[in-house]
């Protein structure tokens, strides 16, 4: 829990990126949403040309206890390491989305119920073969918590070393929004009610249940911090984000938001340390119902909006090119000066 | 006026093609708007396996006589052919939009007030130098506006014969966005007051006077038919980009729509042939205030809101990423059998 995480404020660096980018030949604001991605990629990297050098998405996977039952998954458990297969294999939607965005896919077993062959080219940092059972013990031991925290770290160490600047983060896990409705519930003191939706496709009934077996288990547990949080609510794969998030901060890189379980470990994050969410961009408004809300409790405005809610990191590969569209006409876009191209006209 | 545009209902196909989607390893609807692409992208092509194909952008360029007077635009009539000379250079967003994301960039001068060298790589297809002031007589002659629709065309053509398949319109011309507030008056019947907006930049104070002149302008003709629309109200490059998403549909091309000047050409093209709506995804909702309503109008759901008035094509360059994404889920993403994914289980 001892990340450094610099605030990104720098007023004269902010006066030169804006200047940079009103020169640029276009009326002043004509690039709307991406203009503020480029001026705040210029203050991540604390400078007026930043770049993005060798993004990757970061698919962190885990089983969780309460999938066994089916009470609040219409996908049985095992969907999580079948999917990890299909990710190995280049069959699942993050994969087309990874490949068609020039994008270096990472797959981690933060703990899937199942033994993957050591051949596979995914990351092991598998804490454990699923989580237990949150309705009637912890989802994991705070030493558990707290080893997929800072493995997730340590992933991110890596991919810094390897030249990587940007990341945008995914999750599969069976029954994870469950767990990411939870935690939202526990950070955003919003009725946990109202924090659950379908997920991969409950019907109404399947919802009410789902909001009654989970109401249930948030009156059951009263955690102290972040950590105990996420160590009684779950997963490994939300515990592991909540860290290379926060890592990826303190390693002052754009940090691309997927959709509603990987924003919980986020509110996780920033219950931690605030100045994370300087590091963040949000990729999408998913559909799952609580997803909205979570973006407006940490006043974050999505890129894009497309109805989608699969996770995997297919939102955050959507908006990283939107990132790099935005860090080049900054870079490289010509000055009204520079192009012999007349100014306002000024009364 | 002659297109022959075929409606790309096809119920046998459509059946397959929601097969396809559906039968892909994600929970059903889970990709949103994307899905709605792919769907849409297979019926355009006719089949279960769209491509899309050396995606281009197109940037018909073109000068207003009203420009000449400074009324309506807080940026003198130059920029338009020193924005060309921009474009030529690469030093213009949609250079870097294009280039990012990998389309191929064609410049159209339809009419520009400027007579570029020769050597330039733009595609000459001058009409005049500049349309006439509607404020004193019609924009261009009715043979004018015929032969710029049918060049617009021409170019699809010859684009079609080299490979594209997926055409993003664009524009350059101070003082366009008038000409497409009068179009989108004649065109939507909604009053002219609503489709004024701030164009580049203009205060409230320019605004109201742009309401004034151009709500005169509006009442002093009474046109036929859509071509004497735009004969009257101009431009050069609207007439064109009218007869070329015409023949882009004719052509059986994924048309991807712009802002404010491209919407104003398609409300024109769709007055001809109601057909054409069919081969076009709508890329952005743009900041001009008219844009919105005339989405309205055509019930056409954008894919993106990001803030953009820039026009030249940008929106379109952002959204064709999109398109590709999602003819590359359905031709590549694994099907629940073939990766051996568990579906959803049935109570």
């Amino acid at each position: 829990m001892t990340y450094r995480i610099e605030s990104i404020i720098n007023p004269e660096l902010e006066v030169k990126l804006q200047q940079k980018i009103n020169l640029k030949t276009k009326p002043i604001g004509a690039l709307g949403e991406l203009e503020r991605i480029a001026f705040k990629i210029g203050c991540i990297q604390q400078t007026e040309n930043p770049k993005v050098e060798n993004p990757a998405i970061v698919v962190f996977a885990g089983d969780h206890g309460i999938a066994a039952k089916g009470e609040v998954n219409p996908f049985p458990q095992e969907v999580t390491s079948q999917m990890v297969y299909n990710f190995v294999n280049g069959g699942a939607a993050i994969n087309i989305f990874s490949n068609t965005n020039g994008l270096n896919l990472k797959i981690v077993d933060a703990g899937v119920n199942y033994k993957f062959p050591e051949v596979f080219d995914i990351i092991n940092a598998k804490i454990d073969f699923g989580t237990k059972n949150y309705q009637e013990e912890p989802a994991m031991t705070l030493e558990q918590c707290e080893k997929a925290f800072f493995k997730g770290g340590d992933i991110i160490s890596t991919l810094k070393d390897g030249g990587t600047n940007t990341i945008g983060f995914g999750e599969m896990g069976i029954s994870n929004t469950s767990s990411a409705a939870l935690l939202m519930a526990y950070f955003t003191k919003i009725p946990i009610s109202d924090c659950v939706g379908a997920g991969t496709g409950l019907n109404n009934e399947g919802i009410s249940k789902k909001q009654q077996i989970l109401s249930e288990v948030y009156k059951k547990y009263d955690p102290k911090n972040p950590l105990e949080a996420m160590s009684v609510f779950g997963g490994f794969e939300i515990a592991m984000l909540c860290g290379a998030i926060l890592k990826a901060a303190e390693l002052k890189m754009t940090i691309v938001i997927d959709g509603f379980i990987v924003t919980a470990a986020l509110l996780a994050a920033q219950a931690i340390n605030k100045n994370v969410l300087e590091y963040c961009i949000f990729a999408h408004n998913s559909n799952e119902k609580g997803h909205i809300k979570m973006l407006n409790f940490l006043n974050a405005k999505p890129l894009l909006s497309l109805g989608l809610r699969l996770g995997e990191g297919t939102g955050a590969a959507l908006a990283i090119p939107l990132v790099q569209v935005s860090v080049n006409f900054l870079n490289d876009m010509a000055s009204f000066d520079a192009a012999g191209v007349s100014g306002e006209t000024k009364d």
